[in-house]
Parts: C-alpha cells; structure tokens; sequence
C-alpha cells in the first residue's frame, strides 16, 4: 500500500443511539479493513447528539461531540454524513442540507425515504453527491443494493418481504408456544422487541415504509409509504395459528410489492408505459412449502421474483445495533470507492398504484355460525352469488361454539369484500372472524 | 434523459453457449431499462463462436460473429469483454489481454479464478479496468457483489453453501424419494441437470471452485481451489438418508470456508496477521432447524456468518441460463456505472490455510458390524482411546444386517479418522460404512 496515495476522508455522525453508537464502535475497529480494502482512511470527526453530557454505551472523544447538527452539515471538512436520527423532521432539513453542501450521505432512516424518495435523490443527484439507504430496509440484508447493482438489469415482478422482526416474533411465538396475541407481545415488549407504544410495528407500517423502498428501487418508480394497503396482526387469534399448523401453513406479515399491466399481462418491462405497481401489508397464511414459511422470530427475509433471475431470496437479522451499523459502513465505504453512483435513481417517475380491490387471492375466511342445518347452504350461497369459490370447508367445534372455516380459490378481492360484508349481516352468521389471503400453495 | 449526455458503450461477447446465448436475448430486451437506469447506450457489437455456421438458440445478426476471439480482444472500439467460454485455456490469455488493452472483463469462469485469482486482478489493477464475477457464483444469487461491496466492513467468520445445484438436486430426490444414488444421479442426467460424466458435480470440484472465490472476497485473502479439502456425495446411501429423516437431519454437500486464528480465537480481525483459512468440500447431517437444510431441488444458498451483521443467507437458482446471465448483466451495468472499482481486491495475500485435520466437528458413522454380544464394547474402546466422545448410538437392523450408527460429540478431525482406520481393522466390524459430519445443531 503506497501511504501518499492514501485517501483521508471525513465522517460526521448525527444521533447516537443504539444505531449510531454502534456505528461509531464498528467504524473504530474496522479502521484497518477499511484502508485495506478502499485505500483510504476513514475517520469519524465530529458526531451530533441531542444531550452531550449523556452516558453513552461507547466512549467518544469528547472534542468530537457537539450538541448542534448544523455544525456537523455545515462543516466543509466533512465528506460523508451518516444520519441515525430517524423520523421526519429534522432529518428532511439535515440530509438536504447535506447533500446541498456536496456531501454524500448513507441514512437508516426508512420513514423519510418512504415518504421524499425522489425530493431527496434529485438533491443528490443535482450536487452531484451520493445518498444510500442499504441499512432502512432489513439491517445488514444487502437487498437495496442487490437490487440496485447485481439486479439491475433484472425484470423484478414481484418482492415478496417478511420486514419487520418484531411481528414476526410475536406471531412465531403465537405459532410455537400457542402463545395468545396479546400475551406473545407482552414478551416482546419485556424483551424490548417491541415498543411501549407497538403501532407502528404491529399496524404494519413499518414494513410498509420498508416496502415502499423496496418498491421503488425494484420497479424504477417512485412509490411511497401512503400507498402501500395495510392491514396489521392484531386480529390474528390462537384459533388461526391452530388451523395454520394443521393445515400446511405459517401465518406471516407480509408485504407484497408486484408489477401489472393494464390487462395483468405478465410480461411487461419494468417502469413500462401502463405498468402499475400493487403493494400491501398484511397477515397472511403461508404455504410451509415456501421459503418465508419457515423465516422465524426476528429475522427478516426478502423473496425476489425476476424474469431472468427466477427466484431469489434473501435473509437475516433485520434489525439491531450491529447489524444496521454493518449495512452503514457498507454504504460509507461504496461512498468513498465508488466516484459516481452505481444507478442513478434520481430520475424514478411516480408510480402508478393498482387498486388493492382489482388484486386476486386465495382467502381464509373464519365464520362464527350458529349450529343448525342449513348453515352452510345459505353461507356458500353467498359465496356463489359473488363469484368467490370454496376449495375447502371445515367445521370447528359444535353448538354455542361452532366455527365454519374456508380456504378459497383465486377470488377478486373487491368480490371477497363484498362476501364478507354480505356474510356478516346473515341471521345465522354471528360474527365474521379472522380473514387471511393465502400465499404460495399453487 | 438528456440525449447529448448519452454515453455509448460497446461489449463483446466471447462464448455462445447456452450462458452467452442467454445474456445476448437479455441485453437485447433490457436495452430501454439499460438506458434508463445507466444513462448509457449498451449493445453487443461482436459475437466470437467456436462455430460460425452452429444452429442457436437466439438470432445474431451475422456481422456481428466470428470465430476468432482475438478479433474482439483485440478490437479498440470495445469497452467490456464477456467471457463465456469456460475452462483454464484459451480463457485465461483471452480475459488477460482484454485487460492490457484496457477493457473491463466480466466473466462467469469459476475454475479460472478459483486457479488464477490474484494474477487476473493485478492484471485489472494495473490496467484501471475492472473484473467482475458475480456470475461465477450461485447464478443470480448476489453474494460475490453482498461481500464485496455491502459487506465491506464486515468481518466475516464463516461461509457455508450449498454451491452446487446438480448435487442438492441428486441428494433432494434420494431424501424425498428414497431413490438410491445410482437412480438420482440418472435422473438429473436424464433432465439435463448432470452431464455425462458427473465427476467435477458429485465430487465436490464444482462447489470447492465457487468456494474459493467466496473465501477470497469474504477473507481478502487468495484461496484456490486446490486449497479446499473436497469429499463428495459418491459414497452417501440410503441408509443414511433414512437416518437423516428420522434423526431431524438433511444430507447435504456443504462448502464451508472459515477464519482461525492461530489459537483457534475468535475475535480476529479479518486478513489479520496469523489468520488462518479453513476451507472444504463434503456431505454432511444438516439440522433441520438450521435454514440450509430447506434448500431442495437445484436450489442454492450461501449462509454467511458476520461479527456485526449476524446471520444473513442468500438463496436462489445456482445455474442456468438466464440466471447467470442476469448476474452478467448487472456487473456489465455496474462496470459502466461505476468509474472506479468499488473494492479494491488486487491487493489479496494469499491465504494460510489451516489443516482440515485440526479442525473439530461431529461425526456421523456407520459400522458395519457382526451381531454378538461385546462388539459395542470393543468398538467404544476404540472412540475413547482417541478421544471422541459418543453422544448417542443406535443399533439398525440385526444379524447379519446389523450396523451400529453413531453421534459424536465435537471431536478433532485427525483423531476421528484414525479412530475409523483402528474400526475397520476390528475384527468385529465388517466394513465401515458411511462417515459424514454434523452441521448446526448446537
């Protein structure tokens, strides 16, 4: 190695949570791989926090810390600026305000990408800087990358995920240790898996933000946060998770990003003229015969579809200190070796989103019914009526208690909503019960 | 898109097989998607075939062919050279001239870089060019481009894959179907999934080529094939296959590459003075709990084992057609994106591999044995002698059809094999039977 030609570059770190403080403990240790491997030094020199007088996890020098981050994004030394804030705001002004200040950035922060993909990439793109976000989808999972770089030439027809950890945790344990809901959260929120507050991992709209870069990045179009369908898994019982495991499948919260043409043709172009994008969260009966059946607690996993690809799948830990600082040091040193981005994203056009009720599944529909004869004619009738046909029925236990639950063939969802809204305000129907699409048995 | 600023970028292509042929069709149908993602203009401007008159699978204009491969090593209007030709000779001189005059290579070529790693880099260095291999690996499983870029900063630990799709699919029947090797591997000739001579796939050399590649990217350090320990699957029976189904095991070929220290410490840094390399080759008892043992049919993966990222694993169809050129086509887009390459990898020492015989594992083992009382007896004497403790015994069968099947504990390897040698000179033991080791369930 030829010291004069050594690189000297940069680092200004705002926020040091547990993301940021391993981050800075992770670049430290990993001083003599980075110059082995880029030829250059890197260094972290100045790091925003909130409260400096905070006792912190790692030790930092205290000449490094400032508690004002516009000292960091306005400091012309500074090359590369990594933020570990989170949230909306003040993270918009901060990137921004970077990336107009020609420094690249690498960034965690998967509810700002959701939703200012574009704004933020033509900044990049226009200061002629770089902006990656490898780490806000599924920690050390190289799947933003895999899609930008090795993908790139690749027809993506559908990114089928497994996102967030803390549901996957909860709805294993539910599955492994018959577990109730509201039980298998507790654990996970004494565990600190899981908020005090677990909305945004529970309703599903934390893998909707994930998904919604995902999206963007497979499909060439921009798609945001907003329009990803959610439903989360606070109405899955131990009833489902019982029928689940006798019947072939694992219940999962999946989010499903897909392409389609104007007549559903398969064999569009990517970002075609027409081409229209589905997304959705939801809970979903996964066939064990799938990959994502048998992904469990807190790990995350990302299954591709492509034209030339064939299928592919990605998996790991998705969340964590170490795992998300490992995903950052990754885009610092693709910044720092890498003089032009590798795909220029700036350019992605709003995607036009496909109505979630044009979309066509399998359901499982679990219907409380009183125990008499003729039940099931009046039931099925309904389903006929609205075009949705039965693969299977069975009935669960028997009088007070008596449940009937059907697995569908592909049925149009708009229909399969009817159908449920029709089956509800029957006399011998006394509640309508979980309903699930089912996924990767055909 | 601003049309001035297009750039205009000319490949050829050496090799028109069923890879080269493949990435022709999908350059051809990716052009629009090409353009939009790279800004430049990509077209395959010369085609060199063995054959110029072969009926293909795929319309190449004729005056893009010719049957001298120097006529597109040697031409200054091209800018990327990709190898589809295989094999050590021409391919070697034909990538090495390609890089002195200046044009990026990306190839598929394991056995090539698998023997001539360093010698092809520094070529590419010395040249300011690049080399790419994402295809040499697992198709279009992204896992050369995961370690080399998003990867980076890892210290990685350990690399474990199924690497060879015709083997996962011979032993995927034998367990699914109780085929017996013989009637496996000619079905996967039958189906075009083994060729004639099934040497380099059922003995391991297909998978210990890949696995060097992916130890030199994950160690920065040169490992060659002949590095890699290799046993492959000739010798796995029926017999073991129904005790992997009922013990809770997979049969597999499992490549495994892992960093040691010079006192087997764990927390050294990669490439690190005194690192030494573990690599080898062999069929092994895979948990079913661990995720490897769920990749069926001519699926492949790589698990890989991070000190900050964790567990992550890649999975997807290792071979074919489409899938290697889709791998391809992303390091030919990447090339033309990125000016620079984004990791440095000429620089690679070359590795200090550690004895197999050093290493600890489990074992399994089958003994033949004659059905009298005091054999186990003799036998155990001969395990604790060399200090491999048993974990569990089962006798199968009896008379003369009894075999004994042992589970050690981790014992060292060279202690293990001259426990075998001293059991097959027992008198009681008729013939040693099948030894594999024992993979994730600790």
């Amino acid at each position: 190695m030829n010291t004069s030609s050594r690189k000297v570059v940069s680092v200004g770190l705002l926020g040091c949570g547990t993301v940021g403080a391993s981050f800075f403990r992770l670049m430290e240790e990993s001083r003599a791989q980075i110059l082995e491997t880029t030829g250059a030094e890197l260094s972290i020199t100045k790091v925003a926090v909130k409260d400096k007088n905070k006792q912190r996890s790692v030790y930092i020098p205290p000449e490094l810390i400032c508690d004002d981050p516009m000292d960091v994004v306005g400091d012309d030394s500074i090359d590369i600026v990594v933020e570990c804030i989170g949230g909306i705001n003040p993270a918009l002004e901060l990137i921004s305000a970077s990336l107009e200040g020609k420094k690249s950035v690498v960034t965690a922060n998967k509810e700002l990408l959701a939703r200012h993909w574009n704004q933020l990439h033509d900044k990049a793109a226009a200061n002629k800087v770089q902006l990656f976000c490898e780490a806000a989808v599924g920690g050390a999972i190289p799947v933003v990358r895999a899609l930008e770089v090795s993908l790139a030439g690749e027809k993506i027809r559908r990114v089928t995920g497994i996102l967030n950890g803390t549901t996957n945790y909860i709805l294993t344990k539910m599955s492994e240790e018959s577990l109730a809901y509201e039980d298998a959260l507790r654990e996970a929120q004494d565990l600190g898996f899981a908020e005090a507050d677990p909305t945004a991992d529970v309703g599903g709209h934390d893998a909707a933000s994930k998904l919604a870069i995902l999206a963007s990045t497979a499909f060439h179009s921009e798609v945001k946060a907003d329009d990803v369908f959610c439903e989360g898994i606070e109405k899955v019982t131990a009833a489902d998770m019982d029928f689940a495991k006798r019947s072939g499948y694992s219940i999962k919260l999946l989010a499903v990003a897909e392409t389609l043409g104007p007549n559903d043709s398969d064999d569009l172009p990517t970002a075609a003229a027409g081409q229209k994008i589905a997304v959705r969260v939801y809970p979903a009966m996964v066939s064990l015969t799938h990959p994502l059946a048998s992904v469990r607690l807190s790990f995350n996993a990302c299954f591709l579809e492509g034209a030339a690809s064939g299928e592919l799948m990605l998996y790991g830990r998705g969340a964590g200190g170490l795992p998300t600082a490992s995903a950052i040091l990754g885009d610092v040193m693709t910044a720092v070796s890498c003089a032009s981005p590798a795909i220029s994203s700036a350019l992605l056009k709003r995607a036009e989103i496909y109505p979630v009720g044009k979309l066509e599944n399998k359901y499982y529909i679990s219907l409380y019914v009183s125990d008499q004869s003729g039940v099931l004619a009046e039931v099925a009738e309904v389903f006929a009526k609205n075009k949705v046909s039965i693969r299977s029925m069975e009935q669960i236990g028997m009088f007070d208690e008596a449940r009937l639950v059907f697995i569908t063939h592909l049925a149009n969802e708009d229909n399969m909503q009817r159908t449920l809204s029709e089956l509800g305000s029957l006399t011998c129907v006394e509640k309508v019960g979980s309903f699930l699409r089912v996924y990767g048995d055909e």
